[in-house]
């Protein structure tokens, strides 16, 4: 997608490993913006939602640099189009959350949610962690009933995209895919487990007729 | 954007008046289907974010006809961006909820949230209504501080979108512009409250470095 003359640096960050800082990363920002270049921070998903936008424009303005911020498709609409499976309901979903598992990787694992959650609610946990019996324990405790629909996809919206069902109860035994990893939970998300598929993806292209949202 | 030859039906609704009912929005879409024509159902922002996609897949799975949803930028994000303004935050907001003020016109108002909403949580209510004063006590109510950052905004990322900011204790005075509308609360959105604004949006072109996310 970069201009063949641009400069591309990878400050992609895997599994708590950095490359490179976020301090790093905001000096490299800065010193090409001061060296006169249009600078692009490129992201998947939505740069405000979990993405750390909000650091590192801080950054830039405390550097005395503009930017602007293009929105984008974070990662659970993008899982739950691919997967044509609504996040909220007029009737079953009222509320819609995301959450992070790991987000500050540098403090001690806080439970995901205190107290109870809502009972008409979508739960979205971003960066959920290999440990599914600790997820299904915490869900559990926020008085998720045991039938919740749960879903963890894969890579969404990627080739490499796959995805499993179950419900909560059996959510600690569930083959996972690898990360970047989504686990979505709520009665909206019930036709999943219903194993009904009439999305385009799965149709030959003959039988198809294109319904774009 | 349509295709010159395209039939295009608006069928859009506003304050509650449909102009058509969702079951004539299905039967509409069904009928140019199974007519061999190629249907595109456009919404703003994302079909599966309180936009019914849920409701109109499955009456479409019903009549057997398939469809895929391209998912879009929900006006939470699209506020968010064109305010330069994070939706979480490593220190301040690991949660991001999005709640329905006026989600099912035909119920009784529900109240917004029951019991205590997270301290570390950014809140986004769609469809707040014109009521911020009942707003402002169902926020307290959930445990929200009076000093809560709030920002309402209406037609968010379209040339006619206009901001008020206010803290929770002087949000049942806010002067919101008309809908459609949106209220963001939470201390990931502290900086539009300390009036900083270094977005392009509001810069000269010859002093700005582009920097999109």
């Amino acid at each position: 997608m970069a201009h063949p003359h641009a400069l591309v640096s990878s400050v992609g960050k895997r599994c708590a490993r950095p490359r490179i800082t976020q301090d790093g990363i905001h000096r490299l920002m800065i010193e090409a913006a001061r060296a006169g270049q249009s600078v692009v921070r490129l992201k998947s998903g939505d740069p405000l939602v979990f993405g750390r936008a909000g650091e590192e424009t801080r950054a830039l303005c405390a550097a005395g640099i503009l930017c602007e911020i293009v929105p984008g498709v974070t990662a659970a609409l993008a899982a739950a189009a691919s997967l044509s499976v609504p996040l909220t309901d007029r009737l079953l979903a009222s509320k819609l959350i995301f959450c992070a598992g790991q987000h500050a990787a540098d403090k001690e694992p806080s439970p995901l949610w205190s107290g109870r959650l809502p009972d008409d609610a979508t739960l979205v946990i971003y960066m959920p962690g290999r440990d599914t019996a600790r997820l299904a324990r915490e869900l559990a405790n926020a008085g998720l009933p045991p039938d919740t629909p749960c879903c963890a996809v894969s890579h969404a919206a990627t080739p490499l995209q796959s995805h499993a069902v179950c419900t909560l109860e059996s959510l600690a035994g569930l083959e996972c895919g690898p990360a970047p990893l989504l686990v979505i939970a709520g009665r909206a998300v019930a036709p999943l487990l219903e194993g009904e598929d009439l999305s385009l993806a799965h149709a030959k292209p003959e039988t198809a007729v294109a319904l774009s949202f």
